[in-house]
């Protein structure tokens, strides 16, 4: 049932989203992200819940949804499940030391970052690319803003010293959210000091969310050539 | 043209609306408020426009959009207007003092910031029935939340202090915005320091907007029986 890849760095993945599953116990409320190495992690849960383990779990999007739904994974809500004890899901940046992070190139941060919030371990899964010295190196912040006033918006955030482009979507059209909105990406380069950014960031009108992670992660399993390498902040 | 009221606390705020909306000049581009105080100041507006004033305006809600369209009033978006040279607007509780403000049991309080962060000057009308030494001391600050994940982001404004409740439409449905996210109605008593407050709620994930508008306010111009004041931050 599961999908074997010759692609080494895809492989690399497979087994550290694997390593992550297999953090799930019986009886756990478990937050699915979203994107490629959440594939993986699903697609293992999937297998275990097919050898029996039971659990319930909270996806972050229609795309991790389905899936799950397709391995007959049981799916619930907030409303009767409001405190999650797992959440595993991606990032596009990993800062070392700090295990701060980027997400949301997906489009799915506000999403993700309110199930990482109401766990009680979030743990990231990535191939050893996604490491960085500083947040904003190499990838923009993806931040949510309100279509409302987006231009206003845009503004503010340039005003922080960010270049900031619209995001399209394949078609080339205006990107839009679960949520019904927009996404700026803002190239700042490298970030000297994240959580200020993200509290300026915050107290923008207009901004729903942004895709900085800061002090929210439990761990990092991190696939390297050499194999598997666990990260916790110090 | 004009609507005339016999309710004598209708009639001062209409004073008070009229003394605003003399403030507005040719040529300016104008932010239009909501609420019943903002629509006898689109009522003004109308008639200064049918004398020959020419300006244009941003709503904060379809319904002030109807009602500035009926009068002929140019509207325009931020795409070609992202600076407002003026927001008028009204306000649920202004503190004596600071000037801060709590906006939005109307609903619209997410589109009102964005036009208020958006303005050069932000001026706001009120009778003095809504001054109060300490914001919170009689309403509830309204906190727009995406209803993904709401009841989780509930239990972390309760954490904050707040008796929360979830807003309800007339037909006892549950509230959505304009903006297609639920309001939760926080009741706090009377806030301490609504700075840090402010700065609390914005680093609570879910939460989209606050009623809180700190250190925004230009000028207020109260309805009092003795007649108009005019206050500003010392």
């Amino acid at each position: 049932m599961s999908t074997h890849t010759t692609d080494p760095r895809a492989e690399l993945k497979r087994q550290a989203a694997i390593e992550a599953a297999d953090m799930v116990t019986e009886g756990m409320v478990v937050g699915l992200g979203s994107g490629s190495t959440s594939a993986f992690m699903i697609e293992e849960l999937g297998r275990r819940w097919a050898e029996g383990l039971r659990f319930c779990a909270i996806p972050t999007s229609e795309r991790s949804a389905e899936q799950a739904r397709s391995h007959g994974i049981r799916l619930v809500t907030f409303a009767t499940h409001p405190q999650i004890d797992i959440d595993i899901d991606g990032a596009d940046e990993v800062e070392r030391g700090s295990l701060n992070l980027i997400k949301g190139l997906g489009g799915a941060l506000f999403r993700e970052k309110i199930v990482a919030a109401a766990s009680r371990k979030f743990v990231v899964v990535v191939d050893d690319s996604k490491l960085v010295d500083r947040l904003g190196a190499r990838v923009p912040v993806p931040v949510e803003v309100a279509s409302f006033g987006w231009t206003s918006t845009a503004r503010q955030l340039e005003g922080l010293g960010a270049r900031v482009t619209q995001r399209l979507d394949r078609s080339g059209n205006v990107f839009v959210t679960d949520g019904g909105n927009m996404i700026l990406d803002c190239h700042f380069g490298e970030i000297a000091d994240s959580v200020e950014l993200q509290r300026r960031l915050d107290g923008i009108v207009g901004v729903i969310e942004t895709g900085l992670f800061i002090g929210r992660t439990s761990e990092v399993i991190v696939a390297t050539v050499d194999g598997l390498q666990r990260l916790r902040v110090a």
